[in-house]
């Protein structure tokens, strides 16, 4: 059962913010056996590649095959039914379609002192995308990572994507070739992260590594941070779902279950202003529970975290979720558009009944990749701008210098940066002399 | 005497790939010290933070104290001579005029097949900012970083500053009160970065960290990071001056000092198409070693990683530079405009010989917390948009979803995934029966 709270009750509070702090996931630390794998792929490349993936994937490669060749992607992608195949290129036109929105402009511009300021965007030049293996091997996760870099201009993209036992899933590798992938390598675990950030003698350097993945991906992601640039380090994921007595319980229900199918440390949490809804939603996720292929997994995160509140009203449930700062938000309610209006932190919204979670997983057209754990507090979801940098300009003119110039030196003194105020006095002084 | 390059001779590639490679920095290993500190402020809040400030900053502290009061902070600014304040304050007003340009808009639109789409941005709420007590506390980078986290809607903003054995630099107050700072706190170190992420009795916590710090601080941010957001872990800092034979020699040698003073890991580079002028730029370089405050640094940094490159032509500079990523670009040719649209990677370009990099560390108005370490190949300088975070949104209609459900529906099942599709097909089926 999950977690059955009335936001008027005097110990409310209390439970909920057991809730906020609650950790559902403890992540083996695996960080001193991530900092041996990726010294000894820096120290002897493609060997130490060959070796651990012989290792931990039963799989064995030469510097001939670590990447996959033209044919061996063609063969596979051939295998492709052809509704997959529709369905897969309808989700990258319209992610394609929506990334390319995001695109920012540069800006130029000279004000009252004279001074021409701006800043110009430009892509990062190679990236590299984490695919996971075996059952989490996901094609929408290609799309939702590579479109988005491919929309920013990223001139090399590559993927490492592990083959346990040497199987390979072609959904995968078309969903790459459909994003427009140049690269893809059998690799994965720490090995593949270190490639991509440190290059080895057939797999050259990325500058930045997105792309979800176990512990040890997470450990060696955040140990080549600096190195290289990284997306974020994702969490265990969640939905929450504001409803009110109108809305449909048995789609709230499957809505609810598709977020707890995904991993036993899911969570899911229904907000909701009818005492008599929340009971029908309960009743319709056991219902469906008996009979879905994830039953396992999805009956532990609905036990071990599902969370239904009923509040008064429909501001006090935009509140809390606030609190809770969600990955996933749906708003299952009369007027969806208002309340969203009172959202200050979500990854995602998701308006009205007519759209659940699902259609923004796979061909809405928004990421899928989103802040996990509260960090809509602080962050935002993969974009474009995550594959772009920023160079910003500044150019003075002789009048511009003498405006502004004698306050920067006023200030470099004040700093004790002697040099500093120098460079700007040199250049006044030779003003003066003019 | 720097390195002197010449990009025609034979061994050049060999020497500059060195060069890129070459690590400027140790940092000391302190992450199990930092552990231990982070440990100790999450057990017991306030008392540890009294405790190892007593320690580290020799000042003894109560709950009462660790904040400055409205009077102190009154009494502190008082002292700032004039010229000191209007300077901070036109460094704030440019700054802030800057940064307002960089606020991004909302989008909201209707695509074909009917759907809803767009994002909206929001600011962070609560946001803490390091500043480093002692000879680095530099007061423009309290306004560098508080503007824009004040421009973005931050309605919170704290800062911690360590002031050893009690002193406190007037000149960071004025800035905090210039800016809007809401909270300052006289603590410092990885305690101070622990309190701020994760809160005491005092110090509430905050969503996100930024400012600069030394391995300590950078290493608690590090562990704290995915707890609340933070800004980059800044590294060594550099320059790079490419300038043709007509550029003034004096000019460039202090713009060159004004990154080496900073720090003996800092870098200065310069590469120019002419020999002539690389020479007269290190014997001006040398002359003002001479006299200058900080020659012992400066000269250690110069000495050290000061490099001097000659090329045939302006194109060779520009890709070089593109391979080192500067930190700072200064373009000090005839033409920095058409150079400027060959640059592809650097965190802030300064534009022709009248814009001193030291113009853009107080006045210029773009920020001055910019991307060290060749990171400038995949991340910016800080913005507003680090102190904003995206919320993507999405609304079926009924024709949307039986346009494009179909295909979510198979991706689904694709996956593994049945609750995402059931969810997608109930709502299907009730627009069936319709």
């Amino acid at each position: 059962m999950p977690v059955f709270l009335n936001a008027t009750d005097a110990d409310f509070e209390t439970a909920f913010t057991a809730l906020l702090g609650a950790k559902r996931e403890d992540s083996p630390d695996v960080d001193d056996v991530v900092a041996g794998i990726i010294a000894d792929v820096r120290a002897r490349g493609d060997a130490a590649l060959i070796e651990l993936t012989a290792k931990f994937d039963r799989l064995e490669l030469t510097p001939q095959t670590l990447r996959f060749s033209q044919d061996e992607i063609a063969d596979l992608v051939a295998q492709v039914p052809g509704p997959e195949r529709e369905a897969l290129e309808l989700a990258a036109a319209r992610i394609r379609a929506y990334h390319e929105k995001q695109l920012p402009e540069d800006a130029y511009w000279t004000d009252e002192a004279g001074a021409g300021l701006g800043w110009r965007w430009t892509p990062v030049s190679a990236a590299g995308l984490y695919v996971p293996g075996g059952l989490a091997s996901y094609p929408s996760s290609v799309l939702m990572n590579a479109i988005p870099a491919k929309v920013a201009g990223v001139e090399r993209l590559a993927i490492v994507v592990p083959t346990p036992d040497g199987v390979a899933n072609p959904l995968v590798l078309l969903a790459a070739q459909i994003a427009g992938v140049d690269e893809i390598y059998r690799i994965g675990g720490a090995q593949a992260v270190a490639a991509l950030a440190y290059g080895t003698e057939t797999v050259q350097p990325v500058d930045k590594i997105t792309g979800p993945g176990n512990a040890f991906v997470a450990a060696a992601k955040r140990r080549v941070f600096g190195k290289v640039g990284i997306d974020m380090i994702a969490g265990p994921s969640e939905i929450l779902v504001i409803a009110d007595g109108d809305a449909n319980p048995d789609w709230v229900a499957l809505d609810l279950l598709s977020q707890a199918e995904h991993d036993e440390s899911a969570q899911s949490i229904l907000i909701t202003d009818s005492a008599d809804f929340a009971k029908a939603v309960i009743a319709a996720v056991e219902r469906n529970l008996e009979t879905l292929e994830r039953r396992a997994i999805a009956g532990a995160s609905w036990r071990d975290f599902g969370t239904v509140i009923v509040v008064d009203d429909l501001d006090r449930a935009a509140e809390l979720s606030n609190r809770v700062a969600p990955e996933h938000l749906e708003l299952c309610v009369a007027d969806p558009d208002a309340l969203a209006e009172k959202i200050t932190h979500a990854g995602a919204i998701f308006l009205g009944g007519w759209t659940p979670e699902a259609i923004g997983d796979y061909v809405g057209g928004p990421n899928h990749v989103l802040p996990t754990a509260r960090s809509a507090r602080f962050s935002s979801g993969l974009s474009v701008m995550d594959f772009l940098k920023r160079t910003t300009l500044a150019k003075m003119t002789p009048a511009a210098l003498r405006a502004i110039g004698p306050a920067a030196e006023t200030l470099a003194i004040s700093e004790s940066l002697q040099a500093h105020g120098l460079s700007v006095r040199a250049r006044l002084d030779q003003l003066n002399e003019d």
